[in-house]
Formats: C-alpha cells, sequence, structure tokens
C-alpha cells in the first residue's frame, strides 16, 4: 500500500519535471538544483555569484524554505531575481512546486536558474525538478565521513561544492577523505574546493557555470 | 488521499511508540531522541558522555544512519552499549525501527537510552518513538537563521544544545540570536552552549542528564 503510494507521488512528480524541462528548454535555460546540509553556505554562494557576474549573466534565484522569506531577500539584494518558496513543512521542493513558482519568474529575460532546496542532506536528491544538474554543497565542518552516511544525495550530483574551507584550520576534517569517498560513490562527480567567505575557489565554479549556459 | 495515508502512518506510529513507552517504564528507563543537521557533533557528544559517566549511568546507545556502522563503532568503542539501525534510505527513525532496534538492548543494566537520530534537521521532529525528551543540537557553524527557518524542531524540543562554540571566532554568527529566535518560538527550552571538541558547557548538559535518570 504504501509502496505503492510513494510510487505514485514519484511518477506525477516525474511528468510534472518534464513539464518544467520543455519550459526550460525553450528559453534555453540552464537549471541548477542546489542542495546541502542547513547552513552549508548556498545563499551565501549565490550571493558571490550575483556579485561576480554582475549583468553579464542574469541569474533567477528559486528560494526553497520550510518558512521565512529571509533567504530571497537576501539574493534579491545581491541583484538577483528571486522567488520564495514557503513548504510550510515539507523537507524538499518537487517538481509541482518548482512549476508554481515559475509563473513568478520572468524567464525570457534569464539564462540560468538556480534552485535552492530545502537544506537537508536526504530528502530533496530523490526529486527531479525538471533541472541540468543537480549540484550538492558539503561544508568541511560537517566532517569527512559523510559520503558514506548520506550516498544518495553523492551518487546523485553533477557536481559537489565543498564548502567552508577557510575552516579547515580549526577542525578534525580530512578533506581528501571527503573527495576519495565521494569519488568511490559517484567516480564522475566533478569537485570544487571553496570558501564563499574568503571567495577562495571560487573562479572555478564561476567558469563551470559559464560553461554550462555558454552552450545555450 | 495522501493525506489520509499519512495520517495513517502516524496513528500507528503513535501506537508503537506507546508501546516502547511502557517497556521504559518496566525498566526505568530515561530516554533522549537525540536530533540534529549532519555532521552537528552528536556522536562526539556521546563519546563525551561515555568518557564522562564511566560504570557510573549505563548507557545504551541507538544509532540512525541511511547507511553504515561507523557511528555505532565509534560509540562502542566509547564503552557504550549500541545498536546500530540502518535505514536503508529514510529520513528518520519511527518508533518500529526503535521497537526493533531495543530488542538487541540489555535493557535491564540500562539507566539511560540515547537514540542518535538520523541527521536532518526537519523529518525527525515529526516522529514519537516513546522517549522523555527529544533534544536537538545545533552547530554554531549552521549560522543564527536557523530557528526561524525549522521552527518544528525547536518547538518540539526540550533542549538545545548550541555546539561547536570553539569555532565562533572564526564565524559570523551570533549565538544570542539564535537563543532568542530558538526562545521565541518555544519560551521553555532549556539552552547549553557547548564544544564536544573543547568539552567546554558539558558540566551542565551532564548534570543535566543526571537529574533526570537521578529520580526513576
Amino acid at each position: 500500500m504504501r509502496v505503492a503510494v510513494v510510487k505514485n507521488i514519484l511518477d506525477a512528480n516525474s511528468r510534472i519535471a518534464q513539464e518544467n524541462r520543455r519550459l526550460f528548454d525553450t528559453h534555453r535555460l540552464t537549471v541548477i538544483n542546489l542542495m546541502s546540509s542547513p547552513g552549508a553556505g548556498k545563499t551565501t554562494l549565490l550571493e558571490q555569484m550575483g556579485k561576480h557576474f554582475g549583468g553579464h549573466l542574469k541569474i533567477g534565484v528559486i528560494e526553497g524554505d520550510i518558512q521565512t522569506t529571509l533567504d530571497a531577500e537576501r539574493v534579491a539584494a545581491a541583484g538577483l531575481q528571486a522567488v520564495q518558496i514557503e513548504t510550510d513543512g515539507a523537507c524538499h521542493l518537487d517538481a509541482n512546486m518548482i512549476q508554481n513558482a515559475l509563473a513568478d519568474l520572468d524567464l525570457a529575460a534569464l539564462d540560468l536558474v538556480v534552485v535552492e532546496n530545502v537544506g537537508n542532506l536526504v530528502c530533496p536528491a530523490e526529486f527531479n525538478i525538471g533541472e541540468d544538474h543537480k549540484v550538492m554543497m558539503l561544508s568541511v565542518t560537517e566532517g569527512d565521513d559523510k559520503p558514506y552516511k548520506y550516498p544518495l544525495m553523492f551518487k546523485e550530483s553533477r557536481v559537489l561544492l565543498i564548502s567552508k574551507i577557510d575552516l579547515l584550520p580549526h577542525l578534525r576534517c580530512d578533506i581528501e577523505k571527503i573527495k576519495e569517498a565521494a569519488r568511490s560513490i559517484n567516480p564522475d562527480l566533478i569537485i570544487f574546493e571553496i570558501s564563499s567567505y574568503t571567495g577562495q575557489g571560487l573562479e572555478d565554479w564561476h567558469s563551470w557555470i559559464q560553461e554550462q549556459t555558454a552552450g545555450k
């Protein structure tokens, strides 16, 4: 019984994700689904991207939070077009929520849409939203054993951003262990080591984003 | 349809949680449901508790992880009786998983059981497991806006452990803001500021644990 219901939910999600995908293609949009634990630094990264790309790349952001519009306010202040989804308890974004939010973005004016998912290292990885790439962030403060303990998100992601590397001197965390574990789960994972606080490592991430949007 | 199914799941969970509660009462056990985001420091705290209480308080631990038995190995090495639940994808522990795991603990020999839930600041808060108290941990590395964004866990918890305070000099995080926001959601919340790394603040937490078990 429960399995059948879950299957129905995922099938319905998949159908709406395809509709989103067609809309993104019509507008030649690149769409990133950005996921992490709470407080890994997703919003700070978006603020940095706003600063870096300025008007050269038109970025829209869909913010997913259980409650509050704090993040949408932050990225709007960084010059990005922003829409907030408040999930009212739901632990992830699904394709239907994204479809509703897209109506509030001026898609024709955008090159890139970043969906900042609810802070949760588990559930968001199960739901496609029609994105080009799932990108995950893991903060070094979370420890070097996380890929083995939360494998699905590492498996589903195209890119792993290892964040807050400026804090490494103060932690018992071996970044090589994170990379080794992540690659044992997903050998094709592209890994960037960054600090959105100091700016370290962001050039490579920005270049990767530029490449994704250039072909469209 | 979906709502009815979710209601059935929560009703069934509640029934099994009551059975767990009766078993805990029979053995005069104190049971803590310990929850946080991934990597906030739950396992390190348990290692410290093992060291502090030694044989004076008999502690059993039920470890919840999506995959691996890494955490059970760590707390067993700290001298605690440990059982690992691998949820195989599930984002939280429920009462039924706990009921099954209890069969592998020698309850008659224990004073305290700590259930270390799956690292997730959202879903675990929805499921009672028959515990005396929900205790949540928030690392200062997660930022000071988290209570407003993830209110349910703050609302459901008896105690908030603010962890990794040794890192505060390196962060843009105002611990007073965390406390103010948490108390605006749950005025009765007991708050301890700790570092399991340096040991700072653990005396008060250990005293609170001692009080909970003393009355049984």
